[in-house]
């Protein structure tokens, strides 16, 4: 078995022991791989393709991939299919076989027990007398996911290299009149050119006020000159692992004032959290940390007035900033294990959506995303809000309506002493509008 | 309810009589809207997206849409939600409501049977004294689904139009020394820039021996000076309705004289079709025609030898068109209703893998794809196979290993007469060549 995903299996086995084997059942047919089945098949077989099976042997700690034959007549329409020789370079497990050896496998390692995903399961397998347990591997591997090994870093740098140059050309066109399909068309065009097999997450291009929409995925409105600003959520998924990258930029060549004052604002919370992300820090503690920045911020333009900890205690930001700051990333966008067991979400503005509420560990891959929007519907709940209504000013917020809504986001590593950051795409001011004067 | 829509009711009311309501859940979650049940959904509704519910009651002929509610908090994430009056003028059924409205709407209705898609229910439903029938709307809706509307052609059209110039676009570029994909992206780029929302199917791109494979999709191949042909089959998926496309052309700037020969048998299998099909010809009929043509053309080239209806008569010609002619197109790419009840697949070369066994008319749109292909696999099997190798001259067929395959694809429409052709997309020899010599 390679070593990076040998590795994969001792990470899981560490959550199950040494006694008894695992066993994962890949989807019969993969529209695309982000199902949460296809992904921990990946996981521990390094296998993104449909009809496989995966059994590893817990005591031995040896691996046993099973392939989907295929007949003569099938590999007319599917093209030559590799040999099981074949299979054992593409994905070196320790042993071999077609799925129809299956059974004869599992009896001949007679497992003291068998771990397997719940909802999946074989007829043959009904058939043994063994003991189950369908609960344990799912957390077993779910916990192992969270920390990624070098090789799976390597190649969500790759994931990241190429969604950032595809956000890069987007930046250098003139598209006011255009449609903000161009803006996708041309991304999604730009991925799969470099070999991202599909998009990691449905991609966002809202121009205007329709980048106050935080999940705006109808990309179809003509970009005016009116509009302020275009927000791009976009990334590609590289060898089944995601990307998940976020730019705001002018629809024209530079920023207006009011732009530029929210836009820094985002930036100053980004820049704030990843000097801080480190190992040992809670990552509720960010989403805080931003929402500090943004509360000075606001006070300092006007939006908000009142004392500082008193505003950040009344939870008044979240109405601005109303998701989540971030969320693990790997092979599936919002990646499993943000909430351990027994962690319960927070019933506050914005802390509510937090996809992720535990100690940062070396190896995490987060994203980090601050955001502030302008939404009619926020705005107005806000205003019939005493306990949040008294700090802000609805005259100023008037005046940045027009902006929308401002959302940077980047992908960092959490290593031994801090962080690095796995996305290159420019964000300055004055490197934005540098690009946007170019074109 | 508007004309079209009604329209498809009344058509599926045709199965159904004037008893009764008929009830559609659509998908909870669309990932895109290709599954049976979201395209039964778009057909009687016209809705295609995820969340609504739809029922129809037979005896007063009016249509009921239930549409998701979409709380504030929830509007922030998705953007602001179309009121009632919205959906009402979008989707124009006689009476809109919120799927919370769907128990008493339908206690009033107090239908004598409810027909429904069998496979979605609702606990709501199952509380309510009705008699249920779980399979006629399903039989009623694919077969109302295969005449198309004035309406639904227009849509298809467009569809073609937007797919097809995407094929041009590519038939322009120099590609020698690119890999396959970048002809994939750039088709992807193209119709989702034109306002189609996905690829109708899983885009092919087979340069050289690639395009012997009938479901090529890995399309990551780099296209070599010594490939002779490329196939790219390709269509977009427009408001709902698919298209499907395919040619196949040099990737140098001109046929060789084998790919020539191979190429004009193919585009005259399908020219002959064209021609004969029309009302009350029956589909199969259409692919032995095809096979007529191509078993002629490969005698004359030495492939074949012997007499003319004897090598029919032997299915020869299925090793090398081991695919049926075509398949009935619309909300989906395999569109229902190929084959009506009772009628089986033909276990013959070729005919075995016939999508469509049932008498052309009026209003059906069809696929014409003949195909001519040198696949390995399949040759060795006509070797060892007397019935068929005696017809089949080895030596020349090996010169013409190197083609690959090729295939020709267009999409008609049945007319009261005859056909036409929605697809326009060059096809000839030297309209081909005039192309690629552009480039």
């Amino acid at each position: 078995m390679s070593i990076k995903i040998s590795k994969h299996c001792q990470n899981v086995s560490k959550y199950l022991g040494s006694e008894g084997a695992f066993y994962v059942v890949g989807a019969v047919t993969t529209i695309h791989p982000d199902s949460d089945t296809d992904s921990n098949m990946t996981y521990v077989s390094g296998v993104y393709e449909s009809g496989f099976q995966f059994l590893y042997d817990l005591k031995s700690k040896e691996s046993y991939l099973f392939a989907p034959y295929v007949s003569a007549d099938e590999a007319v329409w599917i093209g030559p299919q590799p040999t099981l020789d074949d299979y054992k370079k593409i994905y070196c497990p320790d042993h071999i076989y077609y799925s129809t050896d299956f059974d004869s496998v599992l009896k001949k390692i007679n497992p003291s027990i068998l771990y397997r995903i719940g909802y999946q399961s074989t007829a043959s397998l009904a058939n043994l007398s063994l003991n189950f347990d369908s609960e344990k591997l799912l957390e077993a591997i779910h916990e192992a996911r969270v920390f990624k090994e070098p090789e799976e870093l390597q190649i969500m740098k790759i994931a990241n290299d190429i969604s950032g140059q595809g956000h890069v050309e987007l930046m250098k066109l003139n598209i006011i009149g255009s449609n903000e399909r161009r803006l996708y068309s041309k991304f999604v065009g730009h991925i799969l050119n470099e070999g991202c097999v599909r998009e990691a997450y449905t991609t966002i291009v809202g121009s205007g006020r329709n980048s106050a929409t935080l999940h705006y995925i109808k990309n179809n409105a003509i970009i005016s000159s009116d509009s302020e600003l275009v927000l791009v959520d976009a990334g590609g998924s590289y060898k089944g692992y995601a990307s998940d990258i976020t730019r705001t930029w002018p629809v024209g060549k530079s920023f207006s004032e009011e732009a530029k004052q929210i836009y820094q604002i985002v930036l100053d919370m980004q820049d704030a959290v990843i000097q801080a992300a480190k190992p040992g820090v809670q990552w509720e503690d960010m989403h805080i940390l931003a929402n500090r920045i943004a509360v000075q911020g606001f006070l300092k333009l006007g939006i908000f007035r009142g004392d500082l900890d008193q505003v950040l205690e009344s939870f008044a930001v979240g109405y601005f900033f109303p998701h989540g700051l971030g969320h693990f990333l790997g092979i599936d966008t919002h990646d499993c294990g943000g909430y351990p067991k027994g962690v319960e979400r927070i019933n506050k503005p914005g802390l509510r959506y937090l996809r992720v509420r535990r100690e940062l560990l070396p190896g995490m891959v987060l994203t980090v995303e601050p955001g502030l929007y302008f939404v009619n519907d926020l705005i107005a709940e806000a205003k019939v809000t005493p306990a949040v209504s008294q700090f802000i000013d609805f005259d100023v917020v008037a005046k940045y309506l027009k902006i929308g809504g401002v959302r940077i986001e980047d992908n960092i590593v959490i290593t031994e002493h801090g962080n690095y950051n796995l996305t290159n795409v420019p964000k300055k001011i004055t490197d934005i509008e540098q690009i946007r004067c170019s074109n």
